[in-house]
């Protein structure tokens, strides 16, 4: 039997597995959800502890130690190769979910998994559980069939981290990361945790944009003026907030925060071309994108270039003076604004933090305070060596699973691969198998079934494909080389 | 006795009758409080009977004929002179007052009136109940003592009309004026609802600015977006809005609505003059602009030309997006300010509300659609004609009264004024003796009980100063040549 025949053979004990994990509420934002974090976790563990793993752990996250369980836990586990050479592999995704609100525009309850039409409806179905366990299903079929058949272990050391507060911001991670950083050691960090361009043409996501984001709060006069008393001879901080804010972009849309593109690099020539033959609908497009009437960004550059490879600035917020009914005619106090930036390439944070201080200070006028209060420290951009064996070896599998040419796609999203590159200094192959339209963070999650089992045949063939090209794969290891 | 004396003698039975009427809470903005302003009318109208006026009805208004008090009522009032050729003058005033609000903040209860230090307390001393009674006390003593000594009626022909909604915009002021015109019909208009500069430096308003206001609304996308997914390629609502916002003045604070200023005309040289002899301390008067750390504004004026004489643009509220704790990356869909205009001179609110349709129209982006929405039909700006022979009997009331010289001081509020002097068709003088430390509005209200009798005196002088003057006050008279 092949892997295919394998996981078509065991698909319905994978489906009724994953159901039963989606059952359990492990929502991260919830205080009140914690024990069902918890209890994902030690499901996760048991089902690894089953398929064969002889290591599978419950790691505490958080607290001055990380290990007293102030944060939510993950799940570690691991297969030793039997060839002590063989690559070693840290797949990372995440076991807890969004939260469900608002509930009452589900179809089906959110915590009772539901099949319809060959989709999978939950929270969590796709993000990220359903994907997280068809590695559970690869393995299976990686050691049951294909080249590793009737092995008693993987071609590679498969190590998974699984975490259980990507939906919260992942905030103890880098934590877990530097504690943990002997065991986790990897020559690959596969990410299962995004999305494909469509059913019908299969990618692999090669990049994740970075993010800082701040609040800027501006305070005139210490209480609220009678605009007819005083307009017109005292600093107004809404006036002052909207130049300043209108002076985040120059005329070609491009973000004028000193230094902010010395560090941004444009795309290879080869993602570019990769990326241009991505089937775009503009038309489609602008639906998705909440009915948007127009597309618009900085000058040069078209959408997917725009939205995956290119910096951006953006007010997420705002507010001050007064709001309800009818009018008052005030000047306010005070003036506030959320703002956050998109990053890319090299672009670092710390830096984006520092330019926007020295512009905010140089923009506020006489007679106004302003402060710029970082959300926190941000998140750096990611990328996937695209030239890289294991990035081949992931599109091989890939190819393999699906039976056409794997076009590169990035997102324009942050997460945690950042940290999860920089402290286990391992490259990122991203696998995931998602689809836009899964409503993910959205009410009616959902899934298409067929997908979860091209991802566990990709996940068998990617074994295979690593430990095939372990002298490259490996070249990079310290005290390898 | 002179005017003096008799308002010496009597400002006991004065202060307790004012006591009775501040006892009443004739908050108009308070629907709960209908029935305490229709009794402060009807208390004023009873007051203004004893004294001896033959006329004093209690007005209703607003409804379809003005008649079925939906409205809040007025006071009218009327004394003839004995001449028939006399002048006829109408005081304007308002028996309404703000809401008391917050009420833990006053010293004693706003609607019970304590005297501390030689200052009357209670909401409405100073504006207007204290204001529009010394009128009461200024006939009296204009009947009893001075020229018209003993006579049964006043010099001129005295009209009242004392308003109930002053405080709520006077939103059936203007349909009251139209329907009575006949019956309010004068050859002059005084104002009692204005302050002085200081009590030392006895002053006369002679202009008060209008006023446009305005809400404007963006949207972009139909929800909002995530900003990872398509941040950068969108129109963001809150971008439009800051940079429509920030456009609205130029790097001089100048306006830059199209045709802004072109019926916008200077101080004359007289009122020029006169302004520069106040006694403007700057540093004073940031404190008093809750403690604003610099002086701004117009390119090319001072502080006082500014606020009285200089029209504005100013952001009264904005909001939009996430404005709760931490970070939320989005692009929001939609996007809100208020704004308001102060104008002078000539300028007309409907021409600044087109000016602003027509801007909002060229500054929205594409993709972006933008609505303008008036709080209402807005308020001309209004003036005394400084070179009259009205305001120059109104200066000599004052300076009598005072026994020093009267300045000219203007007000960047706006109020009913303009609605008085177009609709009637006569000139306005103002005479207040209110101050603006005396926290009208605000919690604590109060009045210098001394210059209430300074007003009541000069309303006395002020009486036989326009009989005298009577050929040029009545030269404005339809028919009379």
């Amino acid at each position: 039997m092949d892997v295919r025949g394998y996981i078509e053979a065991n698909s319905g004990e994978y489906f009724a597995a994953l159901k039963q994990w989606l059952a359990i509420p492990s929502v991260s934002a919830d205080p009140a959800r914690s024990d069902d974090v918890r209890r994902s976790a030690q499901w996760l563990a048991a089902r690894l502890r089953a398929t064969g793993f002889p290591v599978a752990e419950v790691w505490e996250t958080g607290g001055a130690d990380g290990r007293d369980g102030a944060g939510l836990p993950a799940v570690f586990a691991q297969w030793p190769a039997a060839d002590p050479a063989a690559p070693v592999v840290l797949v990372y995704g995440h076991h807890d979910v969004q939260p469900a609100e608002p509930l009452e525009e589900w179809h089906s309850a959110p915590f009772q998994p539901a099949e319809r039409d060959g989709q999978l409806l939950a929270r969590g179905a796709s993000d990220d559980k359903g994907q997280v366990l068809f590695h559970d299903l690869g393995v299976r079929a990686c050691l049951a069939a294909g080249a590793a058949a009737a092995r008693s272990a993987p071609p590679v050391t498969l190590k998974l981290l699984i975490e259980g507060e990507e939906e919260s911001g992942s905030p103890h991670l880098a934590d877990l990361l530097r504690r943990e950083r002997d065991r986790l050691a990897a020559d690959v960090i596969v990410v299962t945790d995004t999305s494909m361009w469509s059913a019908d043409v299969p990618s692999m996501c090669v990049g994740m944009r970075g993010l800082f984001d701040a609040q800027i709060d501006l305070t005139g006069p210490e209480l609220d003026l009678h605009s007819g008393s005083f307009g017109g001879a005292v600093p107004n901080p809404l006036h002052a907030l909207a130049a300043l804010l209108a002076g985040l972009h120059d005329a070609d849309d491009r973000v004028t925060l000193p230094g902010f593109y010395d560090k941004v690099a444009p795309l290879s020539s080869r993602e570019r071309e990769l990326i241009g033959r991505l089937p775009f609908g503009e038309k489609q497009w602008l639906v998705t994108a909440g009915n948007s009437r127009a597309i618009s960004g900085e000058a040069g550059y078209g959408t997917l270039e725009r939205l995956w490879a290119r910096p951006t600035a953006e007010i997420n917020g705002m507010w001050g003076g007064y709001t309800g009914p009818g009018g008052k005619t005030i000047i306010p106090s005070r003036a506030h604004a959320k703002v956050s930036f998109r990053l890319v390439a090299n672009q670092e944070p710390a830096d984006v933090a520092a330019a926007l201080r020295a512009y905010v200070a140089a923009a506020t006028p006489p007679g106004i305070e302003a402060t710029v209060t970082p959300h926190g420290p941000g998140v750096r951009p990611a990328f996937s060596p695209t030239d890289s064996p294991a990035v081949a070896a992931g599109r091989r599998a890939m190819e393999r699973a699906f039976g056409r040419e794997v076009l590169f796609t990035r997102e324009g999203g942050s997460g945690p691969e950042a940290d999860l590159t920089d402290i286990l200094a391992a490259p990122l192959v991203f696998l995931g198998v998602g689809l836009d339209e899964d409503r993910v963070h959205a009410p009616n999650e959902k899934v298409l079934m067929a997908l979860l089992l091209k991802g566990a045949e990709a996940a068998a063939y990617l074994w295979d494909e690593l430990a095939a090209a372990a002298p490259e794969i490996t070249a990079g290891r310290a005290g390898s080389g």
